[in-house]
């Protein structure tokens, strides 16, 4: 039965789920707290590379003040041992906490419901509170598990009229530099990076993340092309690859397109864009090059509905748009 | 010296000044409400066709009330008699009030500091706050008297990237019913509408107001054009026409713009805009029309620094944002 606090709780596992990305990879990023009489005894996240799990880490830190606590993780802990430790289910049942609370349930079949049926078995009062911030936090993890692909961020960067540079090229800058640090946050939180041949070939952008600390989270370079890829880049040669199984592909959770309007145009075309974080410029260009090209809209009616807005920030003068999928 | 509760009552004959809008005509909308021991006395604004003034309805349903209350109006008094009535100067020295104040001075030399001099010479304590809403709310009138031209706005309505019509000219409809609704009641607030030419030819469009009980204010329509136009149209053939000072032009205080694409940019070009009304529905369109043309930018630089967005408002799923000129 849920408890009054347990949405607050589950939050602050989300938040600490945060930390994870994107170097748990190919695992999950999980969130684990354990409160034990309103205190908390310990956090964990998922480890680089994916291990120790979140709930490992958590138990570590709370040590015998485990027992009798309340577990919160945002996902169902893991019902399988593998080579480089046990499950989480196992490592729970031996700490004897009085309640686990899951944001939610695991789609791998080894756990699916097994880690929750595990503690129930075990005397936990396990439950699983569909938790909608749980989800959105796994969001990546969930698509890789149930689409076979990453879940997919587009940027947008342009002016009031759409705009992303003028018609002799020139796009320095169109949005400030807080908006531009902003993006190298997203660009840290993203296992891949995308851009179109074009604008590889134009801007030789380096897609790095130039902020402090977050330097080594510098994610992998895709380029969106039918040739060849140059040192240090992927080349996919359609956004439908995304799909693909290779050993470079399968272990992408989270992918962040950055343009230009060609590749950003065959993403949303293949419906593989899942948010768009749309900066904008309070000015106007006029002629100029556009944020998009074409999209393969056959009709007005078919473009509404798609996507709804869910947050708006401000960057100094520019404003960010984050829309998700809605259909 | 201002009173404390200055400010609010100043701000209720701002709003009471919007209902002048838009057939006080080439009079401004003016706005008055006498307060006496905290009630309200009289209120006032100007009426169609820009007689009676604002104080003299407002003085008129004070009656004796006004001796020795305070009366607070939008814009400065007018201290010269017309053929149509006595000056408000010479009504209010004659109400008899304690207190006079004033949002902004009249620009216009027969009045301007005339007003609250009379005012002051007869003892009445009459002060001129300065107060930006009372400004705004008088734009057009004070660019009507400083620049010889009526206040512009130009409204956008269009999708995420910046289209206003897919490219067979689909273009019904990007934005929702709610939004379509706010602007037939800012078309109420315009003394004329304007549309470009190609969009006339195309679109044959009503532009009147659709509102029950607004009807009758549907503005006067002109057309950015070098030919002649239609029947019930006004050509105009540049922007800079504007400024011109025909009887039909030099009485127009608020100018609504409504596109295509070509009179956007034509009078962004130009530097004629106030004001922009940015609708935004949360869709994407791709290849398409583009919401404006050539603006003359000839580097972003210069497009920097011109707007300030002062308000948003949502309406169903659509977003409005209202852009103010910075300089």
């Amino acid at each position: 039965m849920p408890h009054r606090d347990d949405a607050r709780w589950l939050a602050a596992a989300v938040a600490l789920a945060e930390r994870a990305r994107p170097l748990s990879r190919p695992n999950p990023g999980v969130g684990a707290i354990i409160v034990r009489q309103g205190m908390v005894v310990g956090r964990g996240w998922t480890q680089p590379g994916g291990r120790p799990h979140a709930e490992a880490m958590a138990l570590a830190q709370a040590g015998d003040a485990a027992r009798g606590a309340t577990i919160y993780v945002t996902l169902e802990p893991c019902a399988h041992p593998s080579a480089r430790g046990p499950s989480c289910a196992d490592l729970l049942v031996a700490a004897g906490p009085a309640r686990v609370v899951i944001g939610i349930t695991d789609p791998d079949p080894r756990t699916a419901g097994a880690g929750i049926a595990r503690l129930q078995a075990a005397g936990i009062a396990a439950l699983c509170v569909n938790d909608p911030a749980a989800r959105a936090s796994l969001a990546g993890y969930l698509l890789r598990r149930t689409a076979g692909r990453p879940h997919v961020t587009l940027k947008l960067a342009t002016s009031l009229d759409g705009r992303i540079a003028l018609p002799s090229g020139e796009s320095r800058w169109i949005t400030g530099a807080a908006a531009r640090a902003h993006v190298h946050r997203e660009r840290a939180r993203a296992d891949a990076i995308l851009v179109g041949g074009g604008t590889l070939r134009a801007d030789d952008p380096a897609l790095d993340v130039r902020l402090p600390g977050l330097e080594p989270r510098s994610p992998a370079r895709l380029v969106l092309t039918r040739g060849a890829a140059p040192a240090g880049w992927l080349a996919l040669p359609s956004p439908q690859a995304i799909l693909g199984d290779t050993p470079e592909l399968a272990r992408l959770l989270h992918l962040f397109v950055e343009g230009g309007a060609h590749a950003a145009a065959a993403f949303l075309a293949a419906d593989l864009v899942d948010r768009v974080l749309l900066y904008r410029a309070p000015i106007f260009i006029g002629d100029g090059h556009a944020a998009l090209g074409d999209i393969g809209l056959a009709s007005l009616p078919d473009a509404h509905g798609r996507w709804q807005r869910t947050d708006q920030r401000q960057f100094g003068p520019d404003i960010l748009d984050i829309l998700e999928r809605a259909r």
